[in-house]
């Protein structure tokens, strides 16, 4: 863009949001930049700060008009560098904290409808004064925000009972790439009058549209909660323990998580302060969260009476049942830490990846096998969300090599986590996303008929390319 | 198309799949061309019945070389005209029930794998021979197809423990507009790679391509079920009371039916042999059904125990817990039978609404004042799934009334009660689909940004627009 050009397209911006929401400062725009992981710093015209979705509209409109690349940005929490812009800084991030309002909440609909910018912390805390549940639940919650949430279709420890963040949306207000307000807030349980346009924006990552406002889905607060930390022997016996807590607890699970030792003993190594669940050492963990309508009396005598039943036919080699909300918080800090001791050990080589629950075991097998063999010694973050066939499957470095140096082997770690991953009919990112990060393996594994049907849909809603461009897709023209 | 061209065109359709199940023979077309209603009789080039996806591929490059529009129909069940093809014959429909084989079931991932011509029956059975449920329960479950509820995201009694048809799906196999077979077959709780092509296509109703497989999900199968029979006062004691066993039964709730006392007066009066179950009128009910892993004795206190505390907040009037299997099912069949009853009793004028659970009492209080000025003694036949706000809000005629006269004002007294519907923020369709009978009213009620969006979804997936058009868009070229 020319100079003048420049100078009129930001001229338009703050006569349509304030000076002061339009960032041109480098320090002030440094934290809209980079991704949390610091893997990635990009570039920016502009960091456009909108205060409502008429602001939205009006700023994507200008941006039509200059044919100037928009980057919608939440929280910046993600993980896949999908809201960074390029390093060209031929874009605009707009974020969209500033659209942080709860509109309304309808306790007998069991609906809460929030603005894009809301942190999800604060839809909780909302929902739970109003003795209700907004069940997503992440890490990040206490900075990651609803509009984030949608456009990466976010997963976490309640998609086992609540579903992803897709399940928990009944309606949305999109700014599509024309600049024209979707009203598509609907607070209905059904409602078959055409096609899902609420479920393609969601997960979209910013690509169609900006997501401003959503309808979500609240549920009733349970009366009892009780967690479980369990060692189990192997792979087999989480996932059979899995089926069998299915089986006698229906909906009442609302949790199952699964750690390996190691992820244990990094966290025990850089939190010392954390209490010790077990004194031995077991292969695998489950962190299990019953929830119910009922008393924590009867919710602990079904618990209980599960474990030993599970004890009896050898699923598990011990268990300990949480009495207090310190154990309790004990328990969930070092299930919600492994993430914090690894960034503390060093670098290691994340994936994000999901399995039919049938697949996991023979998956872990085989593909810790291929890894020391190529690689002997290194090191297994074996962690996640078994429940919805959700692993991190981390790698970090043989003790006593080089972070950077072991580094150097990601894509080929990549492809043979990745490889192994299809082979079991598995996805390459389970709940974060594309981004930029993971587009090159997308063309790798996903079909070409998918893919062209996608490019047709993202240029029949975005035909000039300005929603996100160069994210989900290697190239599109 | 002129003869010579039809003729080879049929040549091929017989070379690709079997001269029998080419079908040309007036008679032997006559099923598929007319709905189960006996509303409109479509007309049609040929029947064809194509024996696997390969030949449903197949078929559709033929179509799509000759320009020969598609109609894809399941058991032809459907009550929006979406299956049955215009009467100038220019189309072919493409009947899928002979692609009905299960193909999978993985008890482990809790998935089963099936065609889409399977019935809804057999795939519920083949779970239920696995001791796994497949929720999904319809009136019609033995003669609809999964391709068919998959096409208009069908919903029915399930709804509100289990999703629709959407909820239950997560993976598909399409034939789509360009005779390509997308492999969407994914088994997983969380895919985030790239756009929601399976939602797009769930409830696209033949409009986008040819479902010809999905995988769904499997749910253990309930150790214990119980159903009651409740009796209401008001429309806001129904609300109340929703609200009530929500908060005590969570998850544990799969059914909560509302018929009004006209909806029963019916059934009694054209079945006879049901058993009444309250000898005194009221002018509401409750059929509810709870669910759960535990015995049916602890499942008897605590359903018992919440019809206690409503009965003395005075929310309910009174109520009967079915002790029988045979009591169950006469309860259910009354609530299956109010569309039969209506059938028998003469023509009437349905809906199939839905709204916000917090506006459905001022909905019926407003529109049924609303339609008895218009239409003095006219009849509410209220009933549907009231845990998901979704209502079949029929009217018949006042008595004495020739059906015929009365059916005249159907379209003032659809638009009475969809303006009114649409005032409270609700849905035209909640689980039918639009179909050709809803496209008219579509335009009334949906933003034109809204359907310019999915025109540009339909122009970009199906270009030549042979996929069921006239179909949901009341124009689209």
């Amino acid at each position: 863009m020319g100079a003048i050009y420049m100078k009129t397209f930001l001229d338009l911006c703050i006569k349509a949001i304030g000076a002061e929401h339009v960032i041109l400062d480098e320090l002030d725009q440094a934290s809209y930049l980079v991704d949390w992981r610091n893997r990635k710093r990009g570039q920016a015209l502009a960091i456009l700060r909108p205060g409502s979705t008429l602001e939205v509209a009006t700023l994507v409109k200008i941006c039509s008009t200059y044919s100037v690349n928009i980057v919608p940005q939440g929280g910046n929490t993600g993980l896949v560098l999908g809201g960074i812009p390029e390093v060209n800084g031929s874009a605009v991030v707009i974020s969209l904290k500033r659209l942080n309002k709860i509109r309304d909440i309808d306790v007998r609909n069991n609906t809460i409808t929030v603005e894009a910018g809301c942190l999800l912390e604060n839809v909780q805390i909302s929902a739970g004064n109003s003795q209700r549940l907004f069940p997503l639940s992440l890490a990040s919650q206490g900075s990651c925000t609803i509009g984030g949430n949608l456009a990466t279709n976010a997963g976490g420890t309640g998609v086992l009972r609540y579903g992803n963040m897709r399940e928990l949306c009944l309606g949305l207000e999109v700014v599509n790439a024309k600049g024209e307000v979707w009203n598509g807030l609907r607070a209905l349980r059904k409602d078959n009058t055409g096609y899902d346009l609420r479920d393609l924006f969601i997960g979209s990552e910013g690509t169609l549209g900006i997501i401003t406002a959503a309808v979500l889905k609240l549920y009733s607060k349970p009366n009892s909660q009780l967690t479980a930390f369990v060692a189990l022997n192997s792979m087999i016996d989480a996932i059979n323990f899995l089926l069998l807590i299915q089986k006698r607890s229906g909906a009442e699970l609302t949790g199952f998580e699964l750690m390996n030792q190691f992820s244990l003993d990094l966290v025990h190594k850089h939190f010392p302060t954390f209490q010790q669940v077990f004194s031995v050492a077991h292969p695998y963990y489950a962190l299990i969260e019953l929830s119910s309508g009922e008393t924590e009396l009867n919710l602990k005598d079904r618990l209980e009476s599960s474990l030993e039943v599970a004890n009896t036919s050898g699923l598990i080699e011990d268990a300990v049942v949480c009495f207090s909300e310190s154990q309790t918080a004990n328990c969930w800090q070092i299930r919600e830490s492994i993430s914090a001791a690894q960034a503390k050990e060093g670098r290691n080589i994340k994936h994000d990846i999901s399995l039919p629950i049938s697949k996991i075991a023979d998956f872990i097998f085989e593909t810790n096998h291929a890894l020391q063999e190529r690689f002997p010694g290194c090191q297994m973050v074996t962690f996640g969300h078994l429940g919805d066939g959700n692993l991190h499957y981390n790698i970090s470095p043989p003790e006593g090599e080089v972070d950077s140096d072991f580094l150097q082997n990601q894509v080929i770690i990549n492809q043979i986590v990745h490889d192994k991953t299809h082979f079991f009919h598995g996805s390459i990112s389970a709940e974060h996303g594309i981004g930029t990060l993971k587009k090159q393996e997308l063309l790798r594994y996903k079909s070409t008929i998918e893919l062209d049907m996608m490019r047709g849909i993202k240029t029949a809603l975005d035909p000039e390319n300005i929603m996100n461009p160069g994210k989900i897709f290697e190239t599109i023209q």
